[in-house]
């Protein structure tokens, strides 16, 4: 009897949640056994984010919907309303294709609408992600609550596993596939640091990259934060005659705050961009020295490139830190000393480079699609979630 | 320093919802501490569900919003575009009243879309029913997706608040209150079986107690199965000369097949009520001889009654059974034995009235009021989740 | 070169709105010229209006999306919350489709919905069903709304093409095509009375058929008004020995009341169904004596069956009355003598077989299919409206 | 007996609206007879609209809801999704509210949603604006369906009072009362030329005002439109050695394609704002030499000010020209040639000085208050509309 063909629905929202896609959803539609759709909403729609639709596009991806549901306000009501208009349209589009699995990732608004909707469409929802003790965000629980409704988890380390079993989920539906947006990295072909300067119109020799979002729990110091931040690394790079790049943040509230320090602070020695192709990225991260801000990246891609990281305040707490990752506070004297250690002292950047990655090779794709593949729908188990304590 | 009143919003979709929370806000709204504020939706303003609204309003609470977001639909999309829809609504409500706690219960549409509400609009979600180990149900999850995101958690047995430290909840968070239900039991006044006979227009001689909601897990059988059940029911209220007082099922996908093999079945000995008043309904299970069905009412609040119980099915499986509770498959002979046992075999139904009640007594709203009454809100760590494993 | 194929995107929600639409959209996929595609929406999706969703599926059409919108509750916010729900999930809808036209008819919140999509979308709204002059019902200023957002318009009526040039529509977008609704009349094979009340289980011999819907401006006399109207109808066929055959009411505010009085008011003589296959219901009424209620299906159809028809209170006033139609008020000595004369006053009754029908013959749809055949969507002026005084 | 006091529920999405509304709420509320309640929402509550809603607190109105639905995209499904949500959200308000008039002006996406829920919640609808023959553009029509669905209607122009008349209106529903905004125009104190300069931090002399808007029906030529007006005026700036300060776009789809040109084309002679508090606004007008790009105000209120001005493309086609308005194509040379006429021609000058303003006086206000106060509740003749051919 012929295999039926797996329906993989994949949801994404934004850049960072598609960059961990990317990789899975490739190898499953160059898989015999799979069809793979996308819905694509959010930040993605929006050009205020640089309308990433157009790459999604041009990696050709079947994109089923595309939901605008982004709301265009920096009030703490905008993540919450936002969810509200998600859930219902893509409920919509769930009950159209009528997948086999919705495959999503994170802790975002995607992830929690996609946990929602499959588990009240009974489709079984393939959450990427699941399992980081971090803490220190009002939001944080959020991914929590997505795995508690998700039927199948693929984590980013083995840690994360292991607290995923401790919540009670049953050990069959808990995989350490480690992070799939490594693969990326290794597929960018390399581009020398001359050229990304020629592409970016900067003169790039040793440089920071930074990368900094708003957290919905301190929504009104956003711009405080990041200004802090944004003097001590300008200060810095003036001083010791090197460049900054930076990436504008996320959509969330606080976000435009984030922008309007970015605008004043912005200078020669200290550039940003709203957002890169992937292989002008991947390369800008490989020869820089530093990446600081507060992005997940600092924590779970990091290690693989074996790049300092200096998270500036309380995003990340918790999460596990391979060695790369140093915690400072707003403060510029601290930001700007901790900056000195990781781009000049020799020996602080060597104990780096010798570090273990404990979030996976660049592999993590192979092992979610064989258990995707291996995963037998007929079994109705599989429907029904029961805590194991 | 006068003490700053707490703002309390407390959401309501369904009598079953407003039976618990009755108690909790009664006592709040007489306590000097707290000012409550009521949002009424769902079921309550549905005309086909009683139209209950109108109790609440003659139980003179402030109603600060009606959110109509129940979908007139029996397909499976109902519950998460309704949720979409209530996210959304709520919000603006949120947003509007600014309420220091968010006050709900259980695990249908309004607890899932308070909890995520409260997360991102930064109010302390609280949050009474989590750590039931109930499963079989594809949206059981959604109880526990619920205790993730909240802040507070009153449970209803010991049993399930050790569950959410289990998962990770800090342990200052989690109280044993037991169920806030059983205060209404107690106070409802005395009705005779003659009164209630008279009321209902059906005599009431030894009878037995039907509620049968839907399984979203199981929508397609749901017709089905309460045809079983009733034939079952049926044949033995005509041979043991019994009677069956029957009441309508909540909202869920399924519901309208229920209520067609409802209008099929009735007799005259087996009369269905779209809805009673709680003193009616009180004494009617009072004086009802057994409650037959899949409502968590046979779990929760039948043991403070010393109620034998049959759940037929799936639903309520796992949860913890004082010992009044039989579970029987969908098989009408199984039923009527059943039956036999619970209403005539005498040991039996003495072993049930010796049982102990591990759903605590008639004081679970006290403990509530306490515990909020001695919250302090300036303490900013109550906003911000920590798993500790 | 081949010409280019015209996409037709066809809304329905309703029962009544689908049996208008029925004869377009199926000459039109006949044609070679144009794709069908449609959405499917509100009471069709709602087992309590009888799950027509299922005709339409019989009938083969390509449905390309179901939305739920229809909010299960009687009160006023009923429809214009469902409206904007409506409009969030059709925008959706036509952003992924890209028909070139939109086809719609009516007043209802399908109506308004599509005018504000297909303008905003920029695609041509084809609406049918514009231009007639009834009062008394406060959303009957629909209709005209969706005439000023409607780029092509067909009308019942001469009268009704002209009331559009008077408002300043180009001329060149209207069009009497008359009321396609007769076609379905014509193209249904007979069925003997008997076969009928076979089928209905429901003896007739002489009989009146009762359809009434609610007024959203008096939603409060609902109940009053049904009850009122079947109380005189109720004795009428008891006095006069005659049967009277009921439909279930649209799904406006009020209708639960309607539903209420029709519980209490069924009988022996006067039966009520949710909902009749089309073949059925129209042979229900070619051998009627007698159309009651409030449904403009006695202005636009009845004269087509030479029926004589008693429009009971306001809906409907205002409209081309062809002579067959006798207004009357809540007044059960009038119903009764008003009925007394159309079934049984043989003057009368010849009176009315001699009518002149002003609603077209049975071809409205091949004037329609020609006009967007015709339609040339390179000329971008069909897009852009311009008032002519 | 004492009088009713009239709440009347004023709805405001953007600085333009608000504008308008402002003399009329102010007024309201001043006056004993009336209770006035605001709805705060769009762009009002946009950071990157310069969140006006500030200033809509500082001149301490009782703002009752406020309300996010302004999506974060640029394409076209932005306004009918937009729709689809502030009709949900305003139906709740409303339905809380129970205001007996709502406010509105206009035909942008408020004006048609307060509409909509004004005439299904039966609530009268009192549309500020209505009957402007304008056209070219695909949401022209708005305005007329406002119209068709309002109960009582305020005209700018007498002209537009007479083509309410001519599409059936009831003539008792129409009133010209002028444009209220021109109040505003008056009130304002002087500020000299010197002050604003300091203030803009830009010294101005002599100088033109930009303000434009994109078309949703030529959405895609956005950025080329502007590019080409923006390039015209820049050269024309530097050569004739004046000033240009221009104002951000509203929010509708292409709106971030201005953006994009005016980023690019920005310059020492020609500075852009996002926003002005309205004295600063407002004196920039009065000493200005010229507007130039396709705002109303152009038509609506440069009469009032005696100012010359240049409507640049399609935007405003069809509205009665007081005789400061030329309309020139998307042409760098007849855009100069407009300019310098405008500007230095000194016939030209005193011909636009001698002009007749036809859009009245600045006592618009008054004239509305007086309708208000004297339309009777009671008459429920109000409520139902009928046309009058």
């Amino acid at each position: 009897m012929a295999k039926k063909i797996k329906k993989i629905l994949a949801v994404t929202g934004i850049r960072s949640e598609y960059d961990i896609l990317f990789p899975v959803i490739d190898s499953l539609r160059k898989h015999k056994s799979f069809q793979v759709q996308l819905v694509v909403c959010g930040a993605h729609l929006s050009d205020w984010h640089g309308d990433t639709l157009k790459d999604i596009e041009s990696d050709k991806f079947d994109v089923v919907e595309k939901i605008d549901y982004l709301l265009m306000t920096n009030r703490k009501t905008q993540r919450a309303k936002g969810i509200g208009n998600l859930i219902s349209s893509l409920t919509q589009t769930v009950d159209r294709i009528k997948p086999d699995f919705i495959l999503y990732v994170g802790d975002r608004e995607e992830s929690i609408a996609c946990s929602i909707v499959a588990n009240y469409m009974n489709v079984l929802a393939v959450h990427i992600g699941g399992g980081d003790s971090v803490y220190g965000n009002a939001d944080d629980p959020i991914r929590f609550a997505c795995s508690e409704l998700a039927h199948v988890h693929f984590t980013t380390s083995q840690q994360y596993a292991d607290n995923l079993i401790k919540i009670g989920e049953e050990p069959r539906r808990v995989f350490f596939s480690g992070n799939p947006a490594l693969k990326n990295i290794k597929d960018v072909p390399s581009i020398s640091k001359k050229e990304i300067s020629k592409k970016l119109d900067f003169n790039l020799n040793k440089y920071a990259v930074i990368i900094k979002h708003p957290l919905s729990s301190s929504k009104e110091e956003s711009y405080y934060q990041m200004k802090t931040t944004l003097e001590a690394v300008g200060e810095f790079t003036k001083e010791r005659n090197i460049e900054a790049v930076g990436i504008f943040p996320n959509t969330d509230p606080g976000s435009y705050d984030i922008l309007r320090a970015i605008k004043e602070e912005e200078s020669n020695s200290m550039k940003f961009f709203k957002n890169l192709p992937r292989n002008i990225f991947v390369n800008l991260i490989r020869h820089a020295s530093l990446l600081i801000g507060n992005s997940s990246m600092g924590i779970l891609e990091a290690p693989y490139y074996k790049l300092p990281v200096i998270n500036v305040g309380d995003r990340q707490l918790g999460r596990l830190n391979a060695g790369n990752v140093k915690f400072v506070n707003y403060d510029k004297k601290i930001i700007k000393s901790a900056m000195e250690e990781a781009i000049f002292n020799s020996t602080y950047i060597e104990k780096i480079k010798s570090l273990k990655n404990p979030y996976g090779g660049d592999d993590a794709h192979e092992r979610i699609v064989e258990v995707l593949e291996n995963l037998n729908l007929e079994d109705k188990t599989w429907y029904i979630k029961q805590k194991v304590f």
